[in-house]
């Protein structure tokens, strides 16, 4: 953490700062350039430490220079995670492919399409029993019920699966039909639901936040690992800009700059990052290329009789095609489907 | 709702579409162009219409022509929100003031700040008791003993209290000790928090989310509304945007614009918006002057000192100048303080 | 300028950093941390110098701690900006108003439109003769001839001018016509303009570029500055951001922050910022209680005939009517009007 | 185009609308739905009519059906735009690479990097000579001095020239030296420019602006394009978000949807995309997967001493190593290198 002092600050006003420091338990190192003196300070890296800092006068603003995260981060743990479920590895040199409809309709629905994702070599089966909806007049989940035929799906076609929960008291009920629990875009910052999340030994699906930076995101992992549930796989699905054309904006780079930056697997989620069908085969290609660990892509035997995101959605076919695409990409990058 | 058809969409397309709609209970209208084919769609607006519609191969995109929201629009809702409690009204001629610290963080702390700011002028005290934080290694809010203080405030000062609830199981609890419930910008589209908001009859603060669209936050109050609790005042904190100098980028314009599309009433918090002590008295007085119905403003009796948000906290009398200035701006556009 | 060191850097690697910026001539000073060593680098900030340590293996990365702008900053040049042309003021306690139509349609609607904003209380005239335009197909400006007919609003009116100009090569041509040269948002950073409109001696009105940080804007007056020309007023017209209901999200912040930073005056375009003539009012007010020099709105006779903006347009009677709310705005903030 | 009336809008206000339009020579289609009529309007699309119509009191807003670029769009040139120069084809099966350093600084310097980029398989050298720099203290270019630098690595290596152009007067200097024209990001909405290049027989490379949408891009194109030059390449190269990590977000979708709505070829540029050169092989390999026609990459023989972009900057032996790993991306996805 490095302290600016103003521009004008004489040698009381840096004493006064320092002072300050010293009295939180900090090392103190001036440096006098020609027009600022800053102050290096010695120590675990505090928010409520800069925030007092930044509250003073005599201090222009406050420099961070480590990492927020230390749990996600790679500095201290510089080898990848790898997190296994029964026979899916994530995050070693296979792929990892989740698939499904946005929202967990029916029963039949849901055994029909798992059936054609199952064939096509998707491990993972992706489905919504309980939905965030911008509309309070739109189709809100079929919640328990929803998590019941998703067992089912399971039963019958060895898929696991992956939903998503809504919030803390919700946990251990999604926990029991889950094998990956899903935090949702909107939820990325809700600390209660990431703190229950860390008490619990399942992984945990964490979509990055519709206007989350990579730190912020890295930070919402470091409630879950630091509760003591290592077991955290990132998901990128876009992010807000001023693009009218797509839903979000993908942001692709997210994936080799969280490895750089964490050990922990990413993978991407085409489907929401683009909003378009159209847009979700060259995506995924390009998610694969860029370094993901897998793809999350929404699948509706339908699409035009969707409950939700039907225009993002594959047909089971197209799925199919795709799957064949990507394992020439995949091989590329040394990696395998 | 209109659905535009393909550029090269033939008469069958144009037939498959219109009845897919019929079969959906809306009314057709065709109305043929020089390159396109476009549909009138009479009836009430669906997400999963439009949705079904665009996930069709025949059609181009469906664009909108009502507002979603219906309760919180002035479409049917004409006269101003006006929102009383006790003595205080909001939304009426008189300015609301709100003010106090980001977070509760001691009996005395509190009551020494709840006395000058009530001095000051200020009718209802802030202070959050539950504290949504990027960090998990940060202080995380004193939970059910920070309500306890805050009834104190109440008690001892008279002020109204107003305070942030973080999930819909803790509503009763904050509903006991607050006045106004607050709904923080990262729980904005916390949609099963807004349903049981919904259900009580207690005023909300509804803050807008980070990178929410102003028809997003609308709907979000939608949900309130449908609930049956029509007591929503919405509050305007900044927006995200590549803007670094700026915690967040306050947009003022979201007051008049909600003011036309809206009837409830909207207050504007400077201090989140700008996160800067020395902008909060220019953009305050802005707020006013564009048009808001009162200010939620952050004041610390020691900034220095606070656990949280200091660099963006009033000095008492900093907030007690502040007011005095307000006035004047306040006559001007014809409301009072 | 700090050089961050990697997580891992040994002695040998600071030392191979340390050489290099001796050898640029700069004085280095060491501080090692818990987990990083950071060099503070004392000398003139280069960007040249930065990008050159980034470049670097052993450096994760450079903080700058100056600002990049020096003659449009505070530090050396703590006085207020004040711009006299004739009788008009610009950056004193007198605020400037500017009006008059998006694009210069012909000569009759110019003097009709020109004499009632005159009336109504106007010093400046604003009128594009040169519009940069998004489609190709749409109206293109009079060029030339509008200039000619700008020169006789002059002539008849008395009021100021204030156009765009496009391009270097025709500044000289635009300088004889105006009596204050617009720089168009797009134009911002067109560097070659910059730097032949800091060779005359007119005063220029430089506007914020769409997506311009506040630093990069300061720095694209600093082209203009360093050139020798010291009249420089800034516009902040709006920002482009996600929300869609506003052509752009007018960032009044920028106009306390600005008055801290540089000591230039500073207008604010409400009718560009909101690209509605129903927020322009709200905006208007906003903008001066937050402690603006001025404002520039678009006026036209006839806004449903306008050739450009029509739908941002006020019409006179409109552009009166706020005129006189202003002038206790104005006062509320210790300004005349 | 559709005209959308205000919800209270009655038949007299219809009649005037529909009067105005057609008046204008537009025919028009009443649709009259349960809260409000809308009026398909048949004709030409026009920015103007549609601001007419918005500036109307009946009117609540216009909606465009049809896109505003004609001579860019796919629907009246369905076939893909295949550029030759001499030997190099860009828009055809086989990619196209174009790199070397951000800026021309000596002629050692180019020779030297240009012979290591042409042995590891690229085609066309990039190098600007005029540089558009934030800093007015910044290495402003070597101007003619640099194009006469770039026609001697032509001369000795026969890769072809890519070099930017910054305004409408050089535009035949560079055209004489270059192969390819850049416009920059910064220019592209420079439409003197654009309209200039309209008018030579040179293929021009025309980059994103840092905020503008995909449409605003091919109106730029549209531009060029209705000059009578059909030889527009678009290169993404990163839009301006919130995430501070990367310089840029390289918006890769934007690759399948250009293809979609454009018969132009796409290449994109990871070094300005991300300004880290850790993430230029990763985001090259996912821009080819993406289906880009190629990439331009900055590669400087001494990224420590480069004057300008110095840590975006591939050094030879990376480019070579990319160039290898790069084969099997552009074979997984059916192209050649």
């Amino acid at each position: 953490m490095i302290v600016v002092m103003n521009p004008g600050a004489g040698k009381e006003d840096v004493e006064k700062v320092t002072t300050k420091l010293q009295g939180m338990g900090y090392g103190v190192h001036l440096s006098t350039g020609e027009n600022r003196t800053i102050i290096g300070v010695i120590g675990q890296r505090r928010e409520e430490a800069a925030q007092a800092m930044e509250a003073m006068p005599e201090v222009e603003r406050v420099v961070f220079i480590s990492r927020p995260f230390k749990l996600a981060g790679r500095d201290f743990h510089p080898d990848d995670t790898v997190i296994e479920i029964g026979d899916v590895v994530i995050g070693g040199p296979n792929l990892v492919l989740m698939a499904g409809p946005c929202a967990v309709e029916s029963e039949e629905q849901l055994l029909e399409v798992a059936k054609t994702i199952k064939d096509a070599g998707a491990q993972i089966f992706r489905g919504g029993a309980y939905k965030p909806r911008t509309s309070p007049y739109s189709f809100q989940g079929l919640e328990k019920t929803g998590l019941e035929y998703l067992q089912k799906v399971r039963e019958q076609t060895g898929l696991l699966i992956v939903t998503e929960v809504m919030d803390q008291f919700t946990v251990d009920e999604v926990a029991g039909c889950a094998d990956i629990i899903q935090v949702g875009a909107r939820n990325m910052q809700n600390y209660y639901l990431l703190r229950e999340l860390g008490r619990i030994r399942k992984p945990v699906l964490l979509k990055r936040g519709l206007s989350a930076t990579i730190e912020e995101w890295l930070m919402a992992a470091e409630y879950i690992l630091s509760g003591g549930n290592y077991e955290v796989i990132l998901c990128e699905r876009g992010i807000r800009t001023f693009e009218p054309y797509t839903r979000n904006t993908l942001d692709l780079s997210a994936v080799p700059l969280v490895k750089q930056l964490s050990h922990l697997p990413i993978i991407v989620d085409p489907s929401h990052g683009t909003g378009l069908a159209g847009l979700v085969p060259a995506m995924s290609r390009a998610a694969l290329a860029a370094g993901a660990d897998g793809l999350m892509i929404e699948v509706h035997s339908n699409p035009q009789e969707a409950l939700s995101d039907g225009p993002q959605s594959l047909r089971p076919d197209q799925f199919a095609a795709l799957l064949k695409e990507l394992k020439g990409v995949a091989l590329s990058v040394g990696r395998i489907i």
